[in-house]
Formats: C-alpha cells, sequence, structure tokens
C-alpha cells in the first residue's frame, strides 16, 4: 500500500521525500504553547450543509471563530453574529492554531491544504489540524506528512450522522492521527458530537468510516432486494421486516431505516425517500472504499457491486434522493 | 443434478390439474374428526441430525411417535425407547393423522408424500400435515394442493436455528398454511420450537426463510469484506467491530456471529468455523433463492453473487465449515 | 410465475418412475415403419414469429403440414394454403409421424406433449417429435423419457438466428439426441436452417443454445461497459470499436452488433436498438442458464449477474429493445 | 473527471498549477532541432522483461542507446553489446532527445520523470519521450504536462502482446499524443511492432489499451463460466467450442485462446497455464479500468467484478499462472 500512496501524491516530488527520516518529535515543544485550555480562536474551513451547524456548535460553546469558504455567501451569517471572516484558508492558519476542516471531496481538501493560498503556506508550528471531510485515508495520510513538516499536527476525523446530528450535536467522530492528540481534538469535536471515537494512526478514523458505509451500502441494498423478493413471494412487508429482525437477516437498514414504504414511519421510505443520506453521497464514499479496496489488493465482491448500483441509480435520476430509494429502483415489476 | 432433473420434471399430468376448480372448504368437515386435543400418535419422517432431536422434544411432551427414515438406522433409537417405527410414509400416514416431515431436499419431501409409497397414498381426511424441510415454496404450493385433493391439510414450517436450537427446544418455525389451522400446528410446533410465526398462505413459510437466509448471507460477507478491508487499512479488528456495531453497518453478522478470529468467543470463528450453519447448506438455501427469484423476475443483484460466492466456497473446500468462513475465504494477500 | 410454479411441480409420479429400467431398443423396430423418404405430412405445433415462416419452408420443400396452435388465428394463413388444420396436439400426432414444436416456454412445451391433449395421448410408435423451442434442458430430457415410454424419438432443437433467418431459411439448430436419428431430422431441419449441428445426447442442444446465449449476454454487457469507458475516457466510438477488433477484446459483439450508435450500419443500434433480439428474450435464456448452473452447481459469476442486469432493464422499459440497448442503459451520466 | 486529475497530482503544488495558460506552440521551434532522420542515439529506460527484446530491436535497426535500468544486471547486456550505459533517468536526458520508458507501474514511471534523478531533471526542449509502460491515463495526462512545461513532448504508448511478441517486432502499440509528433514516434516504435495506432489526445492511448484488457478479462472468464457450465450439462468441450465459434457467443478468448485444457494447441491451457499474460498482470490492468471507471463515474458492473475475481485468484496461487486458468479456478465440483 505504501506504493499506491506515494503514487497519489504523484508526480511533482512530493512521494519521494517520503522517505527521509520522520522528523522526531519535532512538534512537541511547539505543542506546548498551542493555546488549548482557554477558548481561544478556532479556525473553520467549509460552511457547507454540514459545517454551518457544526460550526455553529463551536459558537454556542464558547469559541470565537475565524471562518472562510470559497463561497462568500456561506459566511454571510457567521459574520453578522460577530465570527471574523477572512480571505483564504492561509489567513485562517495565519490567526488560529486550531483549524476544522469540512469539505466535500479529497481535492477540496487538498486545495485547503496545500492550494497556492492553503492552510500550509501560513500554518504555526504545534497548530492542531482536523480535517471532517470524508476523503481518500491515502490523501489524508499525505495531508498528515505534509503538516509535520511545518511542525504542526493533523487528524482525520470524519463523521457519521447527518444533518440533523449536525444540528443537535449528536454526530459521530472517527478520529485517526497521533494519540497523545486525542484530547486535545476530543475538547473541540466533543461540542459537535455525542461520540468521538479513537480508531488509532492518522487514515484510520476515514478507514473506519469507508467500511462502515461499505457494509451499511450492501446491508442496505441487500435489504431492499430480500423484502422485494418476499414480497413477490406473497409476505407481507411489515410481517417481513418483522421475522427478519428477530432472526440472523436483522441488520440497521431492516429494524431502524427499512426501505419499504410503510414498514416504519420516521424514515427516509416514508417521506417519498426524501431527506437522509443522498444516493450520491453513498456513491461518493463507495468509490473511496473502492479506491482503497484496489490498492491494498482488497477482495470486495459485493462491495464493488454496490457501489455500481448507486452508481446506476445517480445516472437514473434517484442521485438527490435517500440511499434507501434502492427498493423503489428494484422494485418496479416486468410487463410483457 | 439426477436429482433436480426429477424434480423439475414437471410433466406429467400434475400442473395442468391446477386448474380445476378448487374443492371448497371440502375439508372443513373432516378436519373436525382430526384428534387434536389428546395426545394421539404424530407420525414423524425424516429423523436426520435435526429430525432426531426434534422428534425427542415431542416425545418430552408426551407425544406417541410413528417413526420412518429412509435409513433404518436412524430408527433405531427410537424404537428402543418404545417408538412406533413403519416402512413407508404411506405407513405413517395410515397410522398418524398428524405429521411432521424434516427432509434435506425439495426431492425428499416431493417422494415423501407423492412417491409410490407416499403420504398421499394412505393419508386420511382431515390430516394435517407439516413440512419442516426447507424447500423451494412453488413446491410446497404444489404438495399443499395435492394434499387438499386428498381432503387433508398441508402447512409448510421451516425452521431457523442449528442443531442445538433443535435440541433445546428454541428452534423457530415460520409457518404458511391455512390460518385458521395455525393454532393445531402451533400446538406441535410449540414442543420444538421457542417461537411459531404465522406468515401467511402456503409457501410463505418458506418464503419468510429463504428471504431471512439470503440477507443473512449477503449481510455476512459483507461483514467479512468490510472487516478485512479495514484491517488492511490498520484498523485493529475489535475496534473496528465495536464502531459498525454502534453505527448504521451494524448488522446480526457484526454484532452476534462476527466472522473474524479473535473478535468475538462462542461464535465458529472462535473455533476455526468449526460448527455453526455449514456453506454448503448455505449455498443450498441460496440456490433456492435464486429459483424464487428467476420465476418471480426478481432482481437479486448481491443475492445472485452471494449464491455465487459460497458456491465457490464449496468447490474450495470450505463445504464442511461455517458459512462464517467466507471471512477465511477472501483475506489471503497476494505475494508477488 | 404461476406458470413456472407448475413447471417446476414435480410431485405426482413422473419423477419416480424415472428409475425403471429403460424400455431398451423398443423403438427400434417401429422407426423403421416410419415415412422418412417420402413427403408424407409433418405436424407443426406452435406458428408464432417463428414457427410461421419455418412452417413456410418446410412448405416450400414440398411437405404437406397438419397445423396446430392455441391461437386459432395463427393457422388461418396455413388453411388458406391448403394445410390441414386439426385442433389439438393429439390430433396432429394422430395424422402425422413427425412433429416439430416452436414454444414459447417450457410450460407450454410439457403442455403440448403431456397435456390433457397433448401429443403423448394418441403418438404413433416410432413417431419423430423435435422440439425447437428453448427450455430447461431437464425439462427436455423429462419429455424425451416420457415419449421414449410411448416408443417414440424425442429430440430438442433450439434455433439461433431470429425472424429474418427463420424467413430465409438460415437459421442454426442445435440437436440433442440419439445419433442414428439425426440424419432423419436434419431432413427436415435443413429445409429450415443452414447448419444443422449434432451437440449429443438429449437435452445438449438446449445446453449450447443456452451456453452460447450466456456467453453473447456477457460480452455485449463487456462491450457496451468497455465502450462506455472509452468514450469518457476521450477515444473516438468508431476508433476505439476498430482497436477493439484487431486486438484480444474483440467478439461477436464489438465486431458485428456492436451496441454504440454510429459505429456500424444495419444493426440495432444504428436504428434505436429496434428488431433484434429483444431484451426480455434474452432476460429468459439466461434464466434457464441461471436455472441449469445451480442444478449443476456449477459457478457462473458473470453470467449470473449479466442475468440481473437484463432483467433490470426488463423491468425499466427496454423489454421490447434490442439487448445490445444495454449500452443505452449504462451510458447515462450522472448529473450532479 | 478533471477533480480526479487534479486529485491523483495531489498535495505539493503539481494539480492547480495545471490552470495556467498553456504554453502554446513553445515546443515548435525547438523540436526543429530534434534529430530525426539520422540514427542519433534514442533512450531506453527499463530493460525488464518487455524492454529488453524492445530495446535489442531498436539495435538492430541501427539506433544507438543509451540505457537505465534499477538493477544494473539488466544493464550488463547491452554494456557488452557496446551500447552506453548511465546512471540515472537525468543522464539519459541528457544524452539523448529520444527517450523510450518500459516500466512495471505508475509509481515507477512517475520516479523515471520527476524523480530527484528524473528526466525531467535534464530533458532537453523539443526532446521527444514515449512512455510504453501501462499506468493510469491519469498519471499519463500529469506528466504530459510537466514535460510540456519544459517544452518537451510527451507520448503515452502502452503495448499489447507478449514477450514474443515483443521478441519477434510484432507488438502492437496504442499511441496518445499531439497528432503532429505521431510520425516521429512511429519511426521508432514500428522497429518494435507491427502495428502502431494512433488513439487521439494523451492518455488516450492508455485508455485504448485499458478497455481492450477490461473486456478481454470478461470475455475470458465468460468464456470459462460457459465451457464449464456446457461440460456439466454433458457437452463436449471441442464441440461447444465449435458451436460458440460459429454462433454469437465467438470472441478471442474462445476461438483464439480457449481457457480449456485439450481444446486448442499452443495456448497456455495447453501447458498447464504456463507462459502467457500473467494473472496478477490482468488483475493490474483492471485496477487501472476500477479507478479510470471510478474517476468518470461509469458504470462497469461486470468489469468491476471480473477485477474482483483476478484479485481473489492472485490471493489463492494463481498470480503466476495465465490468465485463461481462471478456467481451472471455477471448474473444481462440490463434493458433498
Amino acid at each position: 500500500m505504501a506504493a499506491s500512496l506515494r503514487l497519489r501524491g504523484a508526480a511533482s516530488g512530493l512521494w519521494y521525500r517520503s522517505h527521509r527520516p520522520r522528523p522526531a518529535a519535532a512538534s512537541l515543544a511547539a505543542v506546548a504553547s498551542r493555546s488549548m485550555a482557554s477558548k481561544t480562536p478556532v479556525g473553520f474551513i467549509g460552511l457547507g450543509n454540514m459545517g454551518n451547524p457544526m460550526a455553529k456548535n463551536l459558537m454556542k460553546h464558547g469559541y470565537p471563530l475565524i471562518i472562510y469558504d470559497v463561497f462568500p455567501d456561506a459566511c454571510k451569517e457567521f459574520q453578522e453574529a460577530g465570527e471574523q471572516v477572512v480571505s483564504s484558508p492561509a489567513d485562517v492558519a495565519e490567526k488560529a492554531d486550531r483549524i476544522i476542516t469540512m469539505l466535500p471531496t479529497s481535492i477540496n481538501a487538498v486545495e485547503a491544504y496545500s492550494g497556492a493560498n492553503g492552510i500550509l503556506k501560513k500554518v504555526k508550528k504545534g497548530s492542531l489540524l482536523i480535517d471532517s471531510s470524508t476523503i481518500d485515508p491515502a490523501v489524508s495520510k499525505e495531508l498528515a506528512k505534509e503538516v509535520e513538516k511545518m511542525g504542526a499536527v493533523f487528524m482525520d476525523a470524519p463523521v457519521s450522522g447527518g444533518v440533523g446530528a449536525a444540528r443537535s450535536g449528536n454526530l459521530t467522530f472517527m478520529v485517526g492521527g497521533v494519540e497523545d492528540e486525542f484530547a486535545a481534538a476530543k475538547e473541540l469535536l466533543g461540542c459537535m458530537g455525542s461520540n468521538v471515537v479513537y480508531c488509532g494512526a492518522v487514515g484510520t478514523g476515514q478507514a473506519a468510516k469507508i467500511c462502515n458505509n461499505m457494509l451499511l451500502a450492501i446491508s442496505m441494498i441487500g435489504t431492499a432486494e430480500t423484502m422485494n423478493l418476499g414480497i413477490r413471494l406473497g409476505l407481507d412487508p411489515k410481517l417481513l421486516a418483522k421475522i427478519l429482525n428477530m432472526s440472523s437477516g436483522r441488520c440497521w437498514s431492516s429494524d431502524t431505516y427499512n426501505p419499504v414504504p410503510g414498514v416504519m414511519d420516521g424514515v427516509p421510505s416514508a417521506n417519498n425517500y426524501q431527506g437522509g443520506f443522498g444516493t450520491t453521497l453513498m456513491a461518493k464514499d463507495l468509490g473511496l472504499a473502492q479506491d482503497s479496496a484496489t490498492s491494498t489488493k482488497s477482495p470486495i465482491l459485493l462491495g464493488s457491486l454496490a457501489h455500481q448500483i448507486f452508481r446506476m441509480m445517480c445516472a437514473k435520476g434517484y442521485s438527490k434522493k435517500d440511499f434507501s430509494a434502492v427498493f423503489q429502483f428494484l422494485r418496479e415489476e416486468e410487463n410483457f
């Protein structure tokens, strides 16, 4: 896998530096000077659907924010609330020694860190940089190396739970990075989530997120196929769900988020698959799983097929619907 | 293959009779004469790994048995215990008006009912015939029609839970058939299982069983792929299982029957995949799911692939191992 | 579904008779009396899209026909042309000692042979019964046994080539049955096809047909996926097809029936996927492959997935389009 | 797709430069000075199984070589033959203005070009750099950008055909790059291959290679599944191959490289799957197809499953065997 990591940081000189001796303990003294206890400003980059409520929860806990987003409109609300808005990730890094990034893709994360006006251009020694984006763990590792070279600390901390959990401060954070820094990360993440789990070295936060979502995707499609087959064989959907849920077929997709309209209340299938976790986001996460599996040579027969199925759904008009709409996608009858 | 050919060999006269008008309510009077309350003899056909402890539980509840198995040795134990052993399914039907069949395949079930010395040759009007074999629901429906023509009642009641549950009387029965007869069936099945679920019309017991096992197969392979990928990405297996189990990836295969050695105690993965539910049995059940899906034109993309994966495992020496050995099947590393 | 249930409904007496000693050489003397050389009447059952032009080719070669179809309208044209129309398969068997059946499904074939007014009710000893329907090889074998018991001869002879080839007499027949009878079959089949191939024992004609179509399905989807990927990677479709066709990716679907509009003339992809081989028929043949693979425990990972893909296409409105429309099904772009 | 390209040249500043205006026509004057007509030295980097015979064919055509390989032993033979061996890719670039690279993976190619002693360190303006490695087309595009910035020309020209074709000078080259430079590339490539195909812009050579091999992989597995199913259904393998090859199932894997022992002579299946195209190499190419499909959001249901199948074969001891050994992998019988 080392090889593929190097590959992804390809081309321009990055990768071969990774063989140099690691700057041992370089950051320890620096870290001592970081302002952890007092509520000094926290940088926040990426104020989208998720970032917005997350940042607000930090505010509620009394942290002054240094804000940046590529779309100035996304910052307005925070400016009006008295937070400081700056004009680049570099500027955030100049004013805050703890920064949270919440961005849609690996590319955006790379740009925020390594771009022309990226964090790394002005990051202070000892800073704590927490990336809550869901991206390729190999990219997280590359970013961590770059950050470490500047004498700062990087942790990957992707979330599970959607916009609702972000608003109520009930996200789950899966955190990868040096264990000694976990307490410092938890101080901030605990303001936004009810569950902050340490997963291991840098990249394992992403790995845990990707793994969970791959299994979720598989069991959701499996539940949809099973419910559909059962219905065609004459079973009542509610009864079938009840039987599965007291048997070995039980899974989160069958007992908590059943994809068949009429089986449960308060889930997307009860509301025409609106809200919830968009099919396009699931397809994106499965693309990350696919990349990780290819680079680690791990066979993922069902995971790979699940990826292709959500991919097709996106092309057939389901991209904005909740991913449990796979039941609708499969259930249509042949007429001939 | 010969076997399945025979099964499929619809042909000679059965099928086109199915268009005849149904003998409406033909059995009601007859049923009235069946001895349900008192502990009159119960027939039991098929005393294999599962049938043996099931029959013993009936004995414990005070039911005299009329026993038949194609292998006379399987009957010895019961003969010694004073039960009556006869020499054909027809003879069972002559002496008992409630009969339970527990046979390995559709073919065996068809033979026991419709064979030259089958139950139907001597079945009494009003008899209750309960088939606990796991077979194609379409075959159950055919058997039910044949039985009904003789003025008797047929129910399909396949089980979940293995030999252990059979011994302790804790099986789950999924029962399909006329609802009015469910109470009569439950009287007997309740001696052998702690859970007796009414699923609907004839065939829905089988459908429920097949559906559950298909979803189980999918989520087990999904769990194995996910755990394997996570481990290769640097996650500790116990930690990964813990994260999945508190998240949306949670399923019976991850939280109750985890396939990775070292994650849980008391499951087959902790014991070199011995015991449990054999891969060959799972492959058989998935074959039934495949047949049902093909005949109902239901798309089962993951179910179908899961079938093929267990099929391959059987060919690679895993047939006797527990089906969670799919983790072992997938985890091997490439060396090159 | 009802139909397939009936087919599978083995049950009542057929299958266990298959153990009886085979009536050795029973038919040989009988066969001697069959009128092979002279142009005595030939029975033809099933005058649909394929059967109609096939029967006409027999007429062109001077064979008087005895005609039956469940839809009387299908017979009109032949009646007007002076052929004899009768009112059941049994009546055909009474008047002709060579009969060709061309029916849509296994169930129809079983009914035509074993139904209440089926061929077997009045078949003459020594008759030659050729079934050109595409059905489960296991059913062909069952029919052969039934026919043999009547002292007649059964051969399975499914065709490849569509309506066009049927009209021009250029079908390919894949023939299974006793080799000694192949010449007699070829005399008739050669009037309707340019290629009559002996495949082996009864059922192997069907097996060859199913195998060819499974590989065709796989390579067609593979071609569609490949062309689509190449186009998205910036390749010109015509150039890509040319490269594949001179390389190891070459297949009938890429060089003779390319699924991408604009690459070839005179194929369904050049005509909005009209004409050709309907997706619903391909899905049917893959269902037969799936059944055969399940009963012989043969792993067909790609074949099984191909089946599911055509199954989904049928549910998404592609059932009447040529099966190469899988390119269209896959090519849609995600928009988000 | 632009996005993913940037991602892959991630992290250290490479990607965002890609937005700068392209140095229009910068190289034209420079190219004028390149020595194309006369047989001036040609650089060759990577003298492995394929590179070795390719370089020898250039020698046979009278081109003096400047040689480099990370393994000095690989150069010995050429040194003894009087060719000049140097100690880094940079040194090759100093002495030759036409260079061919033939390396096993994307990482090696990136190192040879962009490494500390890579070609780009000393490349002359107007040089022609041809990469015949099979790598991710996105990496080819990145390399092309880097090369272009130095005022030189890059073309991707992966090969099909194995060691035998390399020896006999019968490789096929699929070439991507500026069309004006194709003639110059063909002068050299024509010494090593009998087929030099222009595919379009940079990266399309790789795209064509990947597409062909994906379709090859799919049709090979399809052929193996089909032959195996047919054999189990009672067909003679040679006869089945013959039928497929005259029908619509025909493909290169069935008619030129049949995977079933005994069907053809002179192919790996006739020699215990030795020689040919190693399973591990096919798995690698399918990994590239998977990456390309994920980044372009192209659904490859069969391609993806084919990837996983070859991946599993690598883990089960087949990595060194020819990829047609998938027949052997699938054919084992279940025993139970």
